[in-house]
């Protein structure tokens, strides 16, 4: 049985979560999704089709960790899945955030041959767990984008089974992929990843 | 007769749009105008040069499908026909926005030779009625810019009628037009093309 | 005598304006003055190095049109004449807005050879009185910088008696003058003015 | 003994600082470290590893001027001892902020050889004390970025005292320290920086 005390609690953390992120520009016109963990089988996981600095308590739903929907008739995000891996592969994952900034967006069609975005020499890269220097290297995947979302997973799972380490992914000309122990953690996630990759953007427009 | 309670309703959704859309940055001194419709012969449209983050009940005014003040004695905008072709156009249009962002005015003006933005791979064009990939391809027309408004409306609906899946329109060191069925779903184009126009001028810096 | 009503109300625009100003990065670090007349011997004005987001009221203080503090103890801005200069050109002028923005400063940085910025094509032209279209040509004289305000007042003056159309001009360095009737049509100046100067500036960074 | 008050009322500008600094981005994902002194030995300084813009009073501590915590069982940050050789320096120095903007870590990141950025003939480097014009030469030291804090804080001392006038320092791919008599003087020098870099960095988009 899911704990409704839990449930309600998560989806208030994925609603606010939803006021910051919207409001700083990463979630325009309802696209992204947004997770927290409620149990080891379960998640709250935004509703398709939402406006993400406007959601309602009833814009957040509950989906098992195959992505089926629990105790409800709503339709999940198309990207459920992508989601719902994350967890299953780690336990402690708390939340997962996925974003579409404008500076992921167009840092990843520039890396139009790349699969992968180097990040070398940033204090902020501080922000990630494990990373106690500027001078580690930090390796964040881009993978194809695709409407194939099983595919994506798949894919998502055998980098991330080789590299566990990666705090992050990115999905060419849609957006960013983070996660961490809770959602304070994942927030600054979000926040140092689009602080990296705009100053990568701002670097592209003076040195190309 | 118009029905009163939704000419109020109308009106508010007027202001409640102009106060975001001028926060956004896309309706700077006193540009822009924004409609919606109240039946199937008139609309709620705001008044010639307001200011259009702080618009009143009074900046709200009523005219027919031909433009014709209708039980008021105010001047609507003088870009109003370009609305009223559209409402006339298809019954099913609810809210029509008109916005003068940067990013509309430099991006059309670099594109000057072309009679149209061409837009593929973004995730984002999925925010648009009746795309479901990013593999599709965006097509949005450019006008060129002028002050004779019922040439311009003429121009316009040339091109839809021939094109009717386009989702906004371009004036050239102007702005962008776009509609949808609530004015929800016309402020999402308007997010979506905003985002999508920057992510291009981004490209360009650091392209060209 | 000053009518004490007067003053107090002009006083609380300027506060308005400076909340509005620094709000939008155009007054940084203390940065910036602001006045609007009173009468036609006097201007309300802000007090040297005062934080422009939280002017009180006792910040502002009365100038007589020589620059002279009218009941008051203390020192105005270092740019009063400038301000004064133009209540005494135009007897209609009833405020008149500096501001420090980047736009301004870049790019008269990088117009370094020219003596004015030349705007044409752009819609929002038509913001300012007088024009109607956006295929006038907007001229925007740039004065070099300079801590002798005497010279750049009697300099200004040189100008805008010749070009009595002008509704703006630059300092090189350092930032935007601009007046009109009301503190209303002043704000809308602004704003056209940094929307202008931020897409030359953005066009810059595409073509050159 | 320190006193309480005193202590309470640095501690509210610490928090206050956060909210304004990281509401303009300048210190994302936790990073930035404030402080402001309350005697001649101590100094309120914020706990390692908080949100900035969500400061409680709990998350500042007081350290003595060779960092050891004072009347305190919590972590101070990392880089504390780069605040206090700084108020040891100067006994008028009230505040210290450190940031971590975009600005500072990409320009400081460009200007790869330089160990300074040059500025000159802005009208705003008279926010800084001892400048009255636009034609003088604002030197900002650049150091390397490192984990070895207390030999960054002793290069800081060996160009700041054969350099006293000197109002800031940047890290490169870090960010930026400045200091002044009072709370308000230091967020001041920062708004001026920050100001100053974002001028430097657009230039570099268009003339490089």
């Amino acid at each position: 049985m899911i704990d409704l005390a839990t449930y309600a609690a998560r989806a208030q953390q994925v609603i606010a979560a939803g006021q910051f992120l919207y409001g700083e520009g990463w979630s325009p016109a309802t696209s992204s999704n947004y997770s927290a963990r409620i149990d080891d089988q379960h998640l709250a996981i935004t509703v398709s089709g939402k406006h993400k600095g406007q959601l309602k308590a009833e814009d957040i739903m509950v989906v098992d960790l195959s992505g089926q929907p629990a105790q409800s008739s709503l339709k999940s995000s198309a990207e459920t899945l992508l989601h719902c891996v994350l967890y299953e592969w780690q336990a402690e994952i708390g939340a997962v955030l996925h974003t579409h900034s404008r500076a992921a967006t167009v840092l990843t069609r520039l890396l139009k041959d790349q699969d992968h975005l180097r990040l070398e020499g940033y204090e902020l890269q501080k922000a990630f767990p494990g990373i106690d220097s500027h001078e580690s290297e930090l390796i964040i995947p881009v993978f194809e984008n695709t409407q194939d979302i099983p595919a994506l997973a798949e894919e998502s799972m055998v980098w991330l089974k080789q590299h566990p380490e990666t705090p992050a992914y990115l999905i060419r000309g849609h957006g960013l992929y983070t996660w961490g122990k809770t959602m304070a953690d994942t927030l600054r996630h979000i926040e140092a990843m689009e602080f990296l990759m705009a100053c990568e953007l701002d670097t592209l427009k003076v040195t190309r």
